[in-house]
């Protein structure tokens, strides 16, 4: 598979990070991603969301190019994966903090 | 003084609080707040931002009204302090992941 266009490690800026986290869908994505260690896939199907697959593409492309995640595609088959140590490199313990919210 | 409305501890919403977070000028602010522990005045002068004092005043706002920090009034004065007791209460880790940004 193929690996999507995506920032550098050393280009990942914390405004934008904070920015595709601050969603409700999109965190409920990096929860599910967060709750897995392989890809997921891209589809609706795949998620507790209620959106279109339109509206859901648009998030995921959210997530890769704030350098939360990274996406492979290979034909029309798209999967997906939390930038764990990248993230964890730039910003300690910030996607811990958001995905373990004991509120939600 | 009195204080400002703001949203109780309970009422914390992390998508809210990202949202505040993420915006350069509201980071600079957090990260300003965070490194004294009394409450600081609001005034553009005390600050390391170059924004008119009317944009100031607005993200004051957007960071009490997601329950980021605390405003006291006094006639004309006001002073700002993080809630940071209620922040780490509701979501452990995320402030001090947010303040500790080793890339500024």
């Amino acid at each position: 598979m193929r690996q999507l266009p995506q920032p550098s490690t050393a280009d990942l800026d914390l405004v934008r990070v904070l920015s595709a986290f601050a969603d409700p869908v999109r965190l409920e994505l990096v929860r599910a991603l967060a709750g897995v260690r392989e890809p997921l896939g891209c589809g609706v199907e795949g998620f507790d969301v209620e959106i279109s697959a339109a509206t859901l593409s648009h998030h995921w492309k959210v997530l890769r190019d704030s350098g939360v995640t990274t996406t492979f595609a290979s034909g029309r088959n798209r999967l997906v994966e939390l930038r764990r140590d990248d993230l964890a490199e730039r910003f300690p313990g910030l996607l811990d903090a958001v995905v373990a919210d004991s509120a939600r």
